[in-house]
């Protein structure tokens, strides 16, 4: 009952974030640099980002446009890193949501140049223009600016990316892996949480306890990302799996055993929904079955 | 006399930037990211598009914090630029202000991070924490995302350089080639300027003639550099002359022949010069040498 709630929600939700995408990334880009971006972009994965974004929105009654072009800025960030990540440079990758990656699709100047222009395109998304005189609007979108710069660069994504290519064949310790992960794609998750709620009203303790909440979904996607690497086949997943031990990169598996990640992954989605319980936001519904989602999810 | 003046004034200024951008790029990145950062935008380049920032924010009296901070991030993103382009995949440049590419220094994997981080890096500059009940500087701070971000992606530079990319031994007629350049190069130039004439006080009608002015020099500077890579050595400007003709690269001057390209930059020289003058903006003296700089440039 509650479920179907859920995927009702979602579904709406994601069909508003895809009509929006839809429309915010050219088709006429010069070049086939379009062609390239919304190939990267539509038509495909979770929208986890997204329905973070627009959950933690609802949660503080601020579920307004900004929000829903905030929602489609961290996933045009997410669908970036993706593209830029499966490059030969990088992991080599083919194959991402059952699909060729961008760069056997388009080639790899245009996989790299649509990247650099989804990372482009997510601030425009967040500063569209308004009546010069509404410094209220204008000044939420610098928060969301800053937010979303400081989940994608050193700090976060970029910073998570650069230790992940440095790992391969090293011994992490559980501190060096978590920091990883919290930089790589645990700082965009959180940022998602925290830029849904700069849309409403949230005072100090809810936005620290947002905050929280954002950290330990964020730690818990990875740890079951980790999970599903190992018991998972690629066509359930999407992407090629098993990758992670092929090219000795450290885990959460790797260092904790697979029913060690399994407990670790279930702690860190009890503290995800008792920090969200203690943000005392209004409500919590959706935001509360994300954190399941994130932990139960099998691909 | 007026010379050395300006001199004077571009010392004071990119020792300001270098000085800034020096405490913004971090060392202590991780995995050699910041090194790779620092290696591609510290301490190198004529530094253009920082001093137009500044002198046109000097021009409507608004050279504050955050006209410095407008002023490398612009460069940033700049610098992001020539990593990426210098890469394999595209232009596939050793040698860069006289040092070895980003990559060749690094690894492409580094390069291409170190390139995304700092396109981050220019938005997080651009958003510094100030107090929350200060709407105005919030509001400044989402004007300069908005004019930087449009100017980084498909409308501009990353736009231009998917077209530059697919116009490899293509004959381009003067409108298509004016359409890559005003993407590729004359956005960020013009949106300098309107970064800096953002932060003072500036009308309509002002705003208008700053950014014909923009629009006019980045141009200039395009036909410049066309000039110079068939007229000047490699060592001259610290980059691989001959390039364009060597993979035959459309450009003004196969278009109009080296003396109707030198006619064409000194006519967007004195449209520079006069839509400077018809902005009425108090303090034209930089802006008005930085125009005369980009046409008599040598490297």
């Amino acid at each position: 009952m509650i479920r179907s709630a859920f995927d009702a929600w979602a579904r709406t939700q994601l069909a508003r974030v895809e009509a929006r995408l839809d429309e915010l990334v050219p088709a006429d880009a010069p070049a086939g640099l379009g062609e390239a971006m919304r190939y990267g972009v539509l038509d495909g994965g979770k929208r986890l980002r997204p329905l973070l974004v627009l959950a933690a929105a609802q949660a503080v009654e601020g579920d307004g446009d900004l929000a829903l072009r905030a929602a489609c800025a961290v996933e045009l960030i997410h669908a970036y890193s993706l593209i830029h990540d499966d490059m030969p440079c990088m992991d080599n990758d083919v194959l991402r949501r059952g699909k060729p990656t961008v760069h056997v699709q388009y080639g790899e100047a245009r996989a790299m140049l649509a990247g650099d222009a989804m990372q482009a395109l997510a601030f425009e998304v967040l500063t569209p223009e308004v009546d010069g005189d509404d410094l209220t609007a204008l000044a939420l979108q610098a928060r969301l600016c800053s937010l979303l710069a400081r989940a994608s660069g050193v700090q976060g994504m970029a910073g998570g990316q650069a230790i992940d290519l440095a790992s391969v064949g090293q011994q992490l310790d559980e501190h060096a892996l978590q920091d990883m992960h919290r930089r790589k794609t645990g700082a965009l998750l959180q940022a998602s949480v925290l830029m849904g709620a700069a849309c409403g009203r949230c005072d100090a303790t809810a936005w620290q306890a947002l905050s929280d909440y954002g950290a330990a979904i964020g730690l818990a996607f990875q740890v079951v990302d980790d999970i599903l690497d190992v018991t998972q086949a690629s066509d359930v997943l999407g992407k090629t799996a098993g990758k992670d031990a092929d090219q000795n990169k450290p885990t959460y598996v790797s260092l904790l055993g697979l029913d060690g990640a399994r407990a670790r992954a279930d702690a860190l989605h009890a503290r995800a929904r008792s920090a969200l319980q203690a943000s005392a936001v209004p409500d919590q519904r959706w935001l509360a079955m994300l954190a399941d989602r994130v932990v139960e999810r099998e691909s």
